[in-house]
């Protein structure tokens, strides 16, 4: 999506596609959205990095499960001067490619976006869109709103993208864990959308909770969250177009789920901050209980 | 099953039958068990209590989620010396039932039994067996071992049942809670067998944990539970034949679960007391959820 609209807006954009290589050399993208829909007769698409030029922007958009790929991918097509822009959920997961590319080369990105794909080459967007980007820095501090940052979300801006700058990258991370946990973690437990979440008062109220004890996380770990940011994610969830979140769509395709970064992470970093977080626990063991029954066949 | 034990050990019994009716009044019980199979061709088999002679013993075997219908039932079956056998799961379930014939005729009972009715009038025994009995006390103090249980469990054991006798009532409660909470809440959350949560380390970990829950509940409210006893019901239920537990059966079967019994009654106990449970409230609330999508089409 995000790719599609950089190259609409004029930008030299190559994508790297792993399954739908074939389709999408020969077709293009096709994207729905509610903001109008588009379609790219022809994109620059490649299998393999060595095939790609080197790239000022790096936009990872792999899941977390991938990224023992990081180091054979990104160092071919990341310009020495380039950027690499982490575009995935979780926490900690900048720490990967800073080892592989440097920690000065990194800005952590989180979108807030219910998309998915619906068919080869075919991007269905339902709601949102907005990428918060952040500088990444080593020791967890703040890196502040930077040059780079301002000439990048410039360029997504005019593809029609919305853009906020983060001047703490990790307390971006930890309000987008607040939405993530209860509700990828929850439609994969409980089978279901995320309308079906808010209509259920019991459902409703664990995420609640679930969202206390992340906030209670971020707290100890030096980041405050306010209570009203907790209601009002409550509220626009509420109000959102029913969805299958990622994770469920993952589950539902029999892929690997991101727990670890989701989930695994932001729970062994309260557990370093000293913070209790009982359900984020229990639904870390649930979903991996899950994962690995529903990837067996994978492993053997 | 115990029914059909104490018959053939020569007790005169009379059994309240519901959707089996026609078929246990045709051709009797037949029970499969580890212990010998056998089959009963002739039971005394009642569609309605007002047809039922007064009994000594009255064992109440109805799920919780029935217990709205326990006043229309009990005082036409127990004479008016009799007592009432409560073989229910959960807390507090002896409550309701004192409040019907009074507090003085109640003895509680907890059945350690893998079985589960595999047709009409056909029983299969798994594994296990034993009745652990215990005098009720409105007071919820201990009653101690009177000479109305070594009579009953005296009967019971001829019958080839095998009986313990619990000095307090609520101990044992809270002991079968704590076998109840992790295996019936997580065999359904996770729709699998006590088997799969054994071999799992994270669902048999979360196992664990809940049992710590429980034994901190009964603990605030006066009950220990040694640390060892933990250690013995996870043993021994990593040995026991893989179980697809009777709550498990319920949501399969699409009826109502036990939900308030098991697990809402402790944890509003464990609240009075002062004890947090998390993970029990956590899978209440899952529980809840499955409940009432599971049961939706009874509702309307």
């Amino acid at each position: 999506l995000y790719g599609a609209k950089l190259q609409r807006a004029g930008h030299d954009v190559h994508f790297l596609v792993r399954s739908d290589y074939e389709h999408v050399r020969e077709r293009g993208l096709t994207i729905e959205s509610p903001q109008g829909d588009f379609h790219l007769p022809q994109v620059q698409a490649y299998r393999r990095v060595d095939e790609m030029p080197a790239c000022d922007v790096v936009c990872i958009a792999l899941k977390t499960t991938q990224n023992h790929r990081l180091p054979d991918l990104l160092p071919a097509v990341t310009k020495s001067d380039g950027v690499v822009l982490v575009l995935q959920n979780g926490l900690g997961v900048e720490d990967a490619v800073a080892r592989i590319v440097g920690p000065q080369r990194v800005i952590g990105g989180m979108c807030f976006l219910c998309s998915n794909k619906v068919g080869p080459g075919h991007i269905k967007h339902l709601d949102y869109g907005a990428i918060t980007i952040g500088e990444y820095r080593a020791d967890g501090s703040a890196g502040g709103v930077t040059d780079r940052m301002r000439q990048l979300a410039d360029d997504f801006e005019r593809a029609g993208i919305p853009m906020r700058l983060a001047e703490d990258l990790l307390t971006a991370r930890w309000k987008k864990l607040m939405w993530n946990v209860p509700y990828n973690g929850l439609t994969v437990v409980l089978d279901c959308t995320t309308a079906d979440i808010m209509r259920d008062p019991e459902s409703r109220t664990l995420a609640e909770e679930l969202m206390h004890e992340i906030a209670a996380a971020a707290a100890a770990s030096g980041r405050t969250i306010s209570p009203g940011f907790i209601q009002k994610m409550l509220d626009d969830t509420a109000k959102m177009v029913p969805y299958r979140t990622s994770m469920k769509v993952d589950y539902d395709e029999r892929r690997p789920m991101e727990v670890e970064a989701i989930f695994g992470a932001p729970l062994r970093a309260a557990e370093a901050a000293g913070a209790r977080c009982p359900r984020l626990a229990m639904l870390y063991r649930l979903l991996k209980f899950l994962d690995e029954r529903n990837t067996r066949h994978r492993n053997g």
